[in-house]
């Protein structure tokens, strides 16, 4: 959670390494797609999550990650998939350890969720074993959000700018926020959404179901 | 920044302690009201700070906390007030010694702001040596956020539920907000705020006036 020595940190991460690796075995042998979903505060992961569930055939698990409470975890179960939550207490992302003590439960599952905890600092670090990084931000956090937290959009193989239907609201330039995340990740891709307005939810439809694919193929 | 072992953790706390307690003496001797600001990405901080600058008569000061880069310093640095970045690299909130290191060019300030890192998990534990605490979250948010974080909400002065005028857009209960930060914090003062419909801004500067006067009494 917070500053500490150069020792200290260098054991918590390879010890969350040697977790992730063993996450990512077990995912391999079930053949699940894993997406591990970051995000602010209220950036809209779950409401994502949610209509993701509602409009794919697959079988669908999530994995939500919260510093208290369990309100991502009770709405994500009303869509009747296997769901957990992790508490972290308070710790600003989860780690492959917290995911490895549940991962048993999902052994069954096509796509697993992992919705991590609402910031972004904290998750870049840590590698939970997923096939695919999701970041999601929306245009009510300034168009200047994605220039601001530049690490963990470079680590992103997707990244969502969501509520662009608030831009005009806010005064958001929504396309500064397209070009930022462009220049920091050219190789993501990016998706200007609105999930209440129905924006960009197609071609986030579309490119789950090409990991998918891609992924049995591979599998 | 991240999960550690108990040990380092107690050490980074007490060595932070110390340092609240010098910047903390340094503060009184130079009769300085020093206000820690709080809150997510986009959440409003720096604008409030800026407004206040512009509407009162006091010599201001502000040291901007954030991960990466100069934006929050620049906006700041254009109302003519002494300012400085804290760049803290990839840590997720301020310490006191980060502080520590630039409070003697604020010797001469009647008002500190400290605006800093966004996001709501991370600040709690680390006292800078201010007087108050603001926590400020917008309705975009979600209106769950303050019951999802109530660490940071139990050890504020104010409570800030800022863009109240967006909660029609974004469907948020701004009530629900107000009365989870009351039970969370019944002693703290909350303002339903909207920067810019200007609601709720004159309550906060009356409240920064009576922290003033209040200071300069038991100074």
């Amino acid at each position: 959670m917070h500053k500490i020595e150069v020792d200290a940190k260098i054991d918590v991460l390879s010890l969350n390494k040697r977790y992730a690796k063993e996450n990512r075995e077990f995912f391999r042998k079930n053949n699940i797609l894993v997406i591990n979903v970051m995000g602010a505060i209220g950036s809209g992961k779950t409401l994502l999550i949610e209509k993701t569930i509602d409009s794919l055939g697959y079988k669908i698990g999530a994995i939500l990650g919260d510093v208290v409470c369990k309100a991502d975890y009770d709405r994500i179960s009303k869509h009747k998939v296997k769901a957990k939550a992790i508490n972290t207490g308070k710790e600003c992302h989860l780690d492959a350890h917290l995911v490895n003590h549940v991962i048993d439960e999902f052994d069954d599952v096509d796509i697993l969720f992992i919705e991590n905890v609402g910031n972004l600092i904290c998750p870049v670090d840590f590698d939970l074993g997923e096939d695919i990084r999701v970041v999601m931000v929306s245009v009510t956090e300034g168009d200047d959000v994605v220039a601001k937290h530049p690490e963990i959009f470079r680590i992103a193989d997707v990244i969502i700018i969501n509520k662009v239907g608030l831009a005009k609201f806010v005064g958001a330039n929504v396309e500064k926020m397209f070009n930022d995340a462009k220049d920091l990740n050219p190789k993501a891709k990016i998706i200007r959404m609105d999930l209440k307005e129905g924006i960009g939810f197609d071609e986030w439809l579309d490119l789950v179901n090409s990991y998918v694919s891609r992924h049995n193929r591979e599998g």
